[in-house]
């Protein structure tokens, strides 16, 4: 079979040097270009020495925007900031390369949603509309059909995954007093420099960030209407972990007239055929995931409590980044869906 | 001034630890002896070698508690197991020594609360009467005038301080749905030996534990309890972060009819005048008061949620632990509060 | 091809796991057995969650030492202390079954060191000549007919490999004056229960350990002795690294009459066709290696003091222990030498 | 007694914070001013969260130093970079204020040796003759009476104290091939912004930098110079450590005609006596040492290989900057040593 020509456009951060690791091992795709705007020329082993074997040398993102053809390369990853990532998912889609976006400029259905979340602008509500946010285990056949992916946000996914199940019991309980409290690694920070994100600053430390509200909220509102039909207001707060990969969410939402047996057998059903999303009956540890495109769920019923809480861990660069864009790519070309994932 | 004279019984712990080191560099204080059941007779800096100067040998807990009087030492801190502090704290109270129990032992009012949650017998129900929950923010004048103080859980001493101000609006406050979402460094662990505590299990890792129901979880609803005069069902779930020191509490409680202002006059009337306890105008992190015996506290009310988050942190050894033990001795022998804890 | 069956004994430690890890990717490999003495009858994805896929139970090793042929197993791994991998070796060998030995039990070909060095009566010298110190870089050539390997240990193989190239040159150096600072993550103490392997212990610390002589001295020099045809006494000093993994080994040597560029071509020609050894132009960092079976390698010429400063890094678990295991595994079975590897 | 008046100039980074937080504690000393060029106008306590109490205000550091007389201050501390610590030493010296300087910039009596290092011109050699590199331990007389001090370097504090007693068998040991391989917490790279400052780059990573000639190598050798008689090119070579402070100098020294016990009499005869610096019997760990002022030692003889091998910890923070900072201030104004800093 003729292999899936690949680019990664703006590859110079933690989820580009994720999406290489990943490529670089799987067997039905070439990497054909790396680019950004600061490296042009430099020899990627050079910039990523974990790879010494990785031969390609940075592109410059302009010229390869312009310049290339669907000849060329299939598909394009972009790890690049939320306006770059606007434009360029435009000029790939209007040469017929497929695309797919990391940032979160292509997520929202909803133009004022994502002008109103990240304040920039969007020129092309009609590309909104075509890209699928890309969840394999909620929305499949979409994903098989897209031209532009817009690839979930990290905690999203990791909330979304433990959500999906309780559709099936939406009137037992009461979304609308959500509340999320989710802790990341430190890689979900990017490589920016700043003075808060030196080591001093995270090691030893742990912290809440994000209020009153963090960019991802308006994401995880989304899925939930789309789910369960519901508009609410959800309370997510983000805590940053002294540790490098891994989202850790605990999700707490009122329920009532429900039994521990009955959200097991849910959550099973749910996810027994999936690869990558195992429910487990006992709380999942980030360390299980790290490394792997694996989200680990479990879900207590606390009687006394009236509540039901969901644990669910992913690695924020794997299945909350690059290993998920890896798996929507192969659901796009029709390849085994665990192809370099595994 | 005639130095106050100290014990340490059970002292080869982190919190014994601890103390010590805040006990050697206390002004008004003479510290004159450590027990031990299993290293009797071992040099204390032998133990501790971060204490090069400590000059004290390990002597026998059953023999010191036999044959010690009050005329050799005015208060004993004990960092002991729950059952061995049930039985020396009774020990210690008959000879007229006062005590400070960093166990669970003496921290509830009712006998059944403590048998139930611990699963041990409590022979001593009447000492339990006469024994004080030692949080002095809350009760600076019981703990003047007690003879055995049952030194506060690590979590609970950051909830509590967290929620105490808001007392004062109780009436707008839903406490029978507060949930809380603590996150501890690993010495809360303590020193015990198990597979789950080895290096390479925390590091690069994150989990909750301790449900359906961890054992700080009645401490909690006791203080409720007795300042909101509420019977609750507390939901409460604890993490552990890959580092040593810190707690960090993030607190939800519905609530309506309030304003921030409203909230950030409340917390500093209560604490601008506490040596220990800051409300600050912004998200606390742990390291801000690691290893100090400060509580660091905020509160944000997020209207569009129609809940008051807290955040509040402490160094779970210090004011978590042993430097609050301290804190109350200096209010029991009139020393001024701040101590040795500055 | 038919797949090569593979049995793995005592796998409940972190190189058990690793094993695992790699084994169940590797596509030339069917994994039959997995045992152990105390976890018989447990699920091995009960042990290893971070497997949710791995279908296999624990056996008892003693009995499938006993029962187990040839025709059931082609090769076994063997992840014991060192006093049951001597005797199982033999059995295992006594049956035809092929064995790589991840202790230290037929590292050497002079029982007498062995025995010195670790205190155990070896009653199988002759075992002790058949078998193959397996480090593929050195001697492919014996590994591929060898029955029975001694994998290396940890620090010696991140040390010769460092060493190797210089054989050429041996004229100009002394290594009767070498020093080797070596300095690995926590996982390379294993999962032995002791205080001093729990997470406060190491984390936020660093230290020596293993002086007068650390018990891979003798096997350093045993590299030495045949490459260099050198008896010396080498002085290595062992730290622990508060991380999970990584060995970073920092060789001087006196030297004379060389130059930076002799050294990078010789090291250069040895490696440059090594799919795993890298000799690279910079100061070499763990992170670098972490999760991969690499090796990497600068040395630098510093005329100012006559010496030469190897650097060699390695994952203490991977290269240092099970992927060098795979590695050596493959070689025996004319396997792609990087399956499963990359 | 009448308190000492303290200023410090460029109080913004982490050598900084640690002198606020010792000079707070300490009894005889007033804190006047903090300076900085970037914070001017800001709240210490805003800036150092950690700092509660703290209520001075960021000065301008070109008007302090233009305006302040010695009225106003007994002594400045200067936490800056080596440029403006030239200029501003000479200024507050004209003034008649002490100036403890933390920079690298008055440590040398060898101009050249300074602007070969530092590649910076200094205009002042009649300063570098009149200024004190101060390691109490060392010169405490001179300390006493000296108008600059030039405070060591955290790698040369280690290794100084390492070394010291050694010249009472300098004819014994061959410093000309002494190699000092030493390891320290992220803390000592300061807070500059750089990519390879990031958490994620030093996490779970461990690497060796600064060859062929660290800068800290030439202070070194002027210590070396000056207690042994001897012009040697010592061999250096420092790493990092994933931790926020501690430093661990492993200094390999060939000896021959000496025993263990003459080294820890002679060690004991030298140290038993001072507060800091403690000559245990056995290797001492980066965390006995952590947050104080302590120095620790232990020398093995190594037999076998000829060579002493000197274990020296301190925290990089304290004894190898601000706390070594106040010791030296504490002797030049006649107070108790130990101030401040127990």
């Amino acid at each position: 079979m003729r292999k899936v020509k690949v680019g990664i456009v703006g590859a110079s951060g933690y989820t580009g040097a994720e999406l290489i690791k990943i490529l670089q091992k799987h067997k039905s795709v070439e990497l054909v270009f790396l680019t950004s705007r600061t490296l042009v020329g430099e020899k990627a082993n050079k910039i990523f020495p974990e790879f010494p074997s990785l031969k390609l040398t940075f592109s410059d993102t302009e010229e390869v925007s312009k310049n290339i053809s669907k000849e060329e390369v299939d598909i394009v990853f972009l790890t690049l900031p939320h306006e770059p990532a606007i434009e360029l998912t435009h000029i790939f889609y209007q040469k017929g390369i497929k695309v797919i976006d990391l940032s979160a400029s292509y997520r929202f259905k909803d133009k004022l949603i994502f002008e109103n979340t990240y304040k920039i602008h969007h020129p092309y509500p009609e590309l909104l509309q075509k890209s699928v946010w890309g969840l394999p285990e909620f929305n499949r056949t979409e994903i098989k059909n897209a031209q532009i992916i817009g690839n979930p946000g990290c905690y999203p996914t990791s909330i979304s995954l433990g959500l999906l199940p309780l559709k099936e019991i939406k009137e037992k309980i009461d979304l609308s007093n959500i509340t999320i409290d989710s802790k990341s690694g430190i890689s979900g920070k990017g490589k920016k420099l700043s003075e808060d994100s030196l080591f001093v600053e995270h090691n030893e430390n742990f912290y809440a960030y994000g209020l009153p509200l963090h960019r991802h909220t308006p994401e995880i509102e989304q899925f939930i209407k789309l789910n369960f039909n519901q508009n609410v207001n959800v309370l997510f707060v983000p805590h940053v972990i002294p540790m490098d990969r891994g989202i850790f969410s605990t999700i707490y939402i009122p329920a009532e007239n429900i039994t521990q047996n009955l959200l097991d057998e849910l959550y099973h059903s749910y996810y027994d055929k999936e690869p990558f999303v195992h429910y487990i009956d006992t709380i999942p540890q980030t360390k299980w995931v790290s490394n792997t495109n694996n989200c680990m769920i479990h879900a207590k019923y606390l009687e006394r409590n009236g509540k039901i809480v969901v644990f669910s861990v992913i690695d924020n660069l794997v299945k909350g980044a690059s290993g998920q864009a890896v798996q929507n790519m192969n659901i796009m070309f029709n390849i085994e869906e665990t192809e370099g994932l595994t």
